[in-house]
């Protein structure tokens, strides 16, 4: 039997990603020896117990984290700075320190100044997740075929980084590698400005005059059906998201902008072969996407 | 058996929707005693003679519409003030004269004018497709469920407006009429302006810096995926669409950028409180489309 990557697990969070990290741990013997669950709320911690897919469920974070030889931080990037004040005084020398946040720029911001000598940090990102969150959401085989992007210190500890990349190998996933700066731009444009743009439509569409939102509401064909399924998204998540991701953000928002602006323009002035010539770009890349198999 | 409701249907245009009509009428007897297809372009006609979902196969289009109850028009908008030139001579006195667009205030100005007398207008918008386009693509089942808009002139006939119902009821589709302003302004906000997004977003992703593309189209997420999906759509249409509901679409892009602008202006200066209102509004517009159950 393969040997388990790390011997102690501690998740710091049992949401949708914690709780199918957990679960996936359980199902396979290869992830962890014993996984140690800790959540901030007494809500959750009762229901990981009920669950029953941990090891240990622990109310202290800074006693889940001690003699653990992995730490994966599976809570809302905004809370990052709080949770290392708490557990980085417990962290072993040693041990491997992760996450699983949307942004990585502000991680490295957040951990990397309060991590304990001989302590490795390996930010981590994978692509995965649902419209639903909570501890109930999870499920093994969530990370199955989708990207984890690492994006390790370039003076990291590299035996450490390949413990985190063989980690969610044996999850399912396609292990890539990037640094932080082009990981932010990348996932600004691919994920939290297609969320952004998503909540702000549903905000538009709300603000209608009464008679055209019920209208609104009636018709949403599948264009704006897809918008609010994104829109569905767990609240405390995208606000750090958008709030730790700023300066990719608001670029991507302000090249978007520019570009619908253009758009606007070309309709208003009745110019054919610049709005035809958007269309089949948009085009393009969808078949690009699927050459890829990615749709 | 039921009475078809048109003697002899003409369809002009043979894509997705006139050729999902077309299968719709052969599979039951009760929508057209004969249906008669005439398109544009000569491969088109020579594939749906290979396809024979029509009983007659007519080149010109005057030719096709000669003796019909019954007109529907399946093109592109923008190609409507061209084709009623052409067959406006040849309707019949007492016909139905409807079409499928998108748009409707363009058709009123672009049908209305050319109008026989005796010929009664019922503007139709069939609120169902796919990306797939040409006559290969539709399929007897595509309205099923689906809502059928109608836009009847305030002075038109009656008897003319409930023959279009009827036809969209056994088609499938669930039947609603509306004026044709607040019509065009819906779709403005639950289709034309979520089309243009996804347009516009791969542009933007297209434009960014090599490096950063290649990964865009490697870890496009869920979100940027949909979008991909959506921008898949027929050139032609949307080109037309956007040019012929200009100024419902331009007030409701107008709209939906003060309202993104506000939502970056809200990142830039860590307004919590007003992200997380946004977010939410999203989740409330999503769960009204779930009860309603329309997601």
């Amino acid at each position: 039997m393969t040997e388990p990557v790390f011997r102690r697990l501690c998740l710091v969070g049992a949401g949708l990603i914690g709780g199918s990290i957990a679960r996936r741990a359980r199902e396979r013997g290869d992830l962890a020896g014993e996984v140690v669950v800790t959540a901030r709320s007494a809500a959750t911690l009762s229901r990981v117990r009920e669950l029953g897919f941990a090891d240990r469920v622990v109310e202290d974070a800074a006693e889940a984290v001690r003699g653990a030889d992995g730490v994966i931080l599976c809570v809302p990037v905004g809370a990052y700075a709080a949770v290392m004040r708490r557990i980085a005084p417990a962290l072993e020398p040693g041990a491997v320190l992760s996450d699983v946040g949307s942004t990585k720029g502000s991680v490295v911001r957040d951990l990397a100044p309060l991590l304990p000598p001989g302590v490795h940090l390996v930010p981590a990102h994978p692509m995965a997740g649902t419209e639903h969150s909570g501890p109930d959401s999870g499920f093994a085989t969530l990370f199955e075929g989708r990207y984890c992007i690492l994006t390790p210190q370039p003076e990291g500890d590299a035996a450490a980084a390949e413990k985190v990349a063989e980690f969610w190998r044996r999850c399912g996933s396609l292990v890539e590698t990037m640094d932080v700066a082009t990981h932010d731009k990348v996932v600004a444009i691919v994920s939290h400005l297609p969320h952004l743009i998503a909540f702000v439509i549903c905000g538009t569409a709300d603000d209608l005059a009464e008679e055209t939102r019920e209208s609104v509401l009636k018709f949403a064909a599948s264009g704006f059906r897809d918008f609010t399924r994104i829109a569905a998204s767990d609240v405390a998540m995208w606000r750090d998201v958008f709030l730790n991701n700023r300066e990719a953000v608001l670029e991507m928002l302000a090249r978007f902008t520019e570009d619908a602006q253009a758009f606007g323009r070309a309709i208003r002035w009745g110019q054919e072969e610049f709005i035809v010539d958007r269309i089949e770009r948009g085009r393009k890349i969808r078949r690009g996407l699927i050459e890829r198999k990615q749709a």
